[in-house]
């Protein structure tokens, strides 16, 4: 299963190491013109930031656009995008081929299909992850013809780093202003530190990346299992190194009396509101019009340059050093992953929307 | 979308307070002979517990199975679970038909659909996951054909009262000794004791659950977007009431540097496992056979006996009185809920696993 | 693969001698006010016609709607549907349950799941269409509900008898004024007087049905693996005794000439229309706007009152008496079933093309 | 709607002028030694024959794989297949971008998507198929790694000229020894000899191709909507210009009784089989382990060089010349298509099979 959604399905292909990553994306409507600037800058965004990724590796990603597109406009055909693999150096990973990193999917890759392609994590690898980035730019102008909404993601905890301020409380037009992607200048550059400390020590460091999706209107989501909250939860936990979610209140409404959590509504001079919003724009697993907000929790990524001792395939006990210019944090980076994904759900789930009612 | 699985399709329907809470369970593997006394002590499971559910209601939830099995045994035909709703009093809501009741899915169901069937909640009645806590049952009955796993959920929280033990120290054959679900007894009381005062002062709790699969084979989930916590994390936030998923050390982890979070392989005679097991027993979205464990989250139930003031569906300011007995926390039967949905989560990963290689 | 459709999914249930038939519909849009007459209505032509089905079996045929209509009015929630099964004989076939019937799906049904549920047929009885056809009438209404769409099956052959006159020069509201469905009265005659000659001899007969689908708008299917013409062949080819299927000039366009056959395109007062329609109002696997048509080939059902050898499941020859009342020609009855999966392939295709284009 | 398949899902992209066509081929098992040369052996095979297509096009159509296969076997991920447009000269086309050419997909596209890629019919050029050819064969492996299938098409009419002899009295090693790809000499040099007719009268010619299943075993395809007989007609009406579908004794099967019919089973040193086979290998959607045998017929393709009077998209009549070299009769290169499709089927259908008992 490499393929996302129901109406607007999108299937991701390719290696690390294989000359393209890509993928395909079905369903998407004819007769939109496409802001392919917009597509590159999003992926452009996911190659910079803090440091990069751990195999020092420079790509252009530049992407192409080879089918579903004509003069400009969709046409009803399966759109592919592909972005060549220029920088592959395959025989820098020969010496990982039998060893099973810590934290990594080398061991589980084996236990599953019996072979793995070991070169820079082959399938695992997040690169898979830039042509999906184009195609959550493409999947959000579906809904930036119909509606004015904002989906905005940003930093709010490296290491013991954290920014407790509200998202209300914040200029989300700071986000890319610091490397790190946390629109609170201070906080930013607390976060800095940490992870300059991290990497002069080879070791990493995760984070957290709190998401807010405004002004998409009641109605979107279904009740059993196509909910809202659910099909947020799948994609973001889809991103690698993910280890949790929570939306609105998350986990503290644990702790919460129900006539604290109740959000009450209420008629404002913009229609239907509810007072507070604990439940973050969702009930019933459908949108209610308020602000969506949700919080992803990311473990510090696992190639660390320190020595670790693990075991080979033969199962012998053998340390592991992996040389070269290691990345300390790759939670910045993770951003528009974060909001691509977001916007991939959100346009799906809108075109479901559209033939609920006749 | 009222499915869930690709291989195992699980398909939900029902309301409250139509005739019938049902589904219908396709691709299941024929020749299997079905336990249907563990169905219904699963269904048992999910009625019993610490208080009833807001309405009050009786039903007997016998489960009678139309379909799909001869002389005991499965025939490779869906397999279709029927409940009657027995006890459905539809007059009872028809003071609420109009109220948009604060934490309830009243007002956006009628947002996204035009029309709510307001008796009882309709479709977005936690009795709808009756037929799908037999379905789930059903699920593990594949699983404990061929390996000896075991799925235990355990109420971890109750309001502001935590379990804060490793479940590894917990005896998890304890968990039904209670009404709270909670396998520790100390905590189990003091648990009882907040829900007992949140009932006497008409408020409501919510709380986590726990849940621990053991003897799960490595290999078992796929790498992109069918990762084994991504299908987890859908299920789980397909509950109602679920705020939040987390796996391994969760969020935790976020604040975690990688040389303490790697989990290190290594050979022991039950061959290779990690030393740690920060990541829960998944890694690249695959299982590495270590122990899984995640926790979820669950807001307290919306209908409170305080008063509340929101609006009616003509936007007019009313007070809410929910009168009759209420359910004070509905935590403790969701247990039999969390299992179901991942022992469906686990049969289906585990039937895409068996054509993974050839 | 017990389910039909992309956007509006059916899954079938039942077997012929358990307590019910059914179906759940999912994806039917919400708001619309339902006929149940004209579903009853349509599962009762099922039931009726020339000679009754194999078994002489008598169900009334009461289709109950267990969900998914509130006050008349579809809330988008999934629609099951179910149909007692009342005159439930099982032990009748007790002395088949060992044999393999030739023609039948007794060896194959074995061989695929090492078990077979053998009382009249299983889950290969004709009867689990019942609740299809009401489905087929449901999605029906989605489509009159926005177009003056008419789809007309008939009877265009059987055993020998064949009516050669087009569509066109025939009155379609005449279909149902005999019982085996031919709008040609004289034509229908002979064919009366085939089936009673193949009953008289304890044999069976064939035939081929035509359905004609008129007023649906041009951009319905689309180009690749959804095309229209496809999805009909599949639908058809999954009606039990169905062997082939044609649409347009079909068969015979094999042996035309490109300049014969091509449909030239002409302005009318309607619109843009085609000279001829050859192309059966399909081209590149969407419609023009044309009138559609196809033909349906179906065998001669294979239970025959004249004895038959065969061999029992222990590979032993035996001979095959089925006594009893049998059923010469099942094609009239095909009839509404050819229809409802028509109406049920285009609802759904017709949903697509709702948000082909943005 | 893209793709085609449940468990190996195939999903094609690119329109006849883009940089390549392509294909996803997801659900392939791992472990699987791949032989890439007779996938290039389909693709070439799709490209000569009796002259070629009607743009006169030439392309080298060597296949890329992009992904998926690692040291030559299969990793169980996704597998992409590019395809070059070399010979791309879109500026041929211009002068057909307004008009609605007879019998093409022209005006459908526009009624359905609002806009159309006319440059060599863009999406609905049988150009797409080249990688689908390559998917089939690579489908093809699955089966033959564990069965000793084979799987033969042929052309069995081109216009008026028809191979009636049954297949089992051909030598089908001898399709591929003339260019109509008819196993019959004497038939093919009519064949031959009609097609040149039509070429120099600036005509076309449609046909049929008959395919050949043998050694599949028992149990492949499912009860409902996942019948072998509909998948596969699903699969051929899926190919452009197909107009019809028949399986064994198809159409004629309508006008023969029940006692002629039905075939009986009896024990052979092969196991069991029938006596007869006119239900063509399969029953009640499943194979029975006999020869699967069908027949598809094919239209005469559009393009021919005579002139023709249609309209163009200002609803004005124009006579339509199409100038340049002009193919007559496509009917034998769709014979590696037809093949490549049926594979996709089969091992679909094998793989759900595998899972089908525990």
């Amino acid at each position: 299963m490499n393929t996302i959604g129901q109406l607007l399905r999108i299937t991701s292909f390719g290696e690390s190491h294989g000359p393209f990553v890509g993928c395909v994306i079905d369903g998407y409507p004819a007769g939109l013109t496409v802001d392919v600037n917009s597509m590159q800058h999003q992926v452009n965004r996911r190659r910079t930031g803090q440091q990069s990724f751990a195999s020092g590796r420079n790509e252009p990603d530049v992407i192409k656009i080879v089918s579903g597109i004509f003069e400009g406009k969709t046409t009803g055909a399966p759109i592919c995008i592909l972005l060549d693999n220029q920088d592959a150096r395959p025989s820098d990973y020969d010496a990982l081929k039998d060893v099973y990193r810590p934290g990594h999917a080398d061991f589980t890759y084996e236990a599953k299909y019996g072979i793995r392609d070991h070169r820079g994590g082959g399938r695992s690898s997040i690169r898979i992850t830039a042509p999906l980035v184009a195609a959550g730019e493409l999947a959000l102008q579906i809904l930036k013809k119909e509606i004015p909404i904002k989906v905005k993601a940003y930093v709010s905890q490296i290491g013991q780093v954290s920014l407790t301020s509200a998202y209300q409380t914040l200029d989300l037009e700071n986000i890319d202003t610091n490397d790190v992607r946390c629109p609170d200048g201070p906080t930013a550059a607390q976060m800095q530190n940490e992870i300059q400390a991290a990497h002069t020590a080879g070791d990493t460091l995760g984070g957290c990346i709190t998401c807010v999706i405004q002004a998409l209107p009641p109605g979107i989501g279904s009740p059993v299992f196509e909910k809202l909250q659910a099909a947020l939860a799948h994609a973001m936990l889809s991103i690698n190194t993910v280890k949790g979610f929570e939306y609105g209140s998350g986990f503290l409404s644990a702790g919460m009396k129900g006539s604290e959590h109740n959000d009450a509504y209420r008629m404002s001079k913009n229609g239907i509101q509810t007072k507070t919003n604990h439940d973050g724009g969702i009930q019933g697993g459908i949108s209610n019009g308020m602000d969506i907000y949700f919080k992803v929790a990311f473990k510090p990524i696992s190639s660390i340059s320190l020595p670790q001792t693990t075991i080979n395939h033969s199962g012998v006990e053998t340390v592991l050093n992996i040389e070269g210019r290691h990345d300390a944090c790759a939670v910045p980076r993770a951003v528009p992953i974060v909001e691509a994904y977001t916007n991939i759900v959100l346009a799906d789930l809108y075109l479901q929307h559209k033939y609920s009612k006749i």
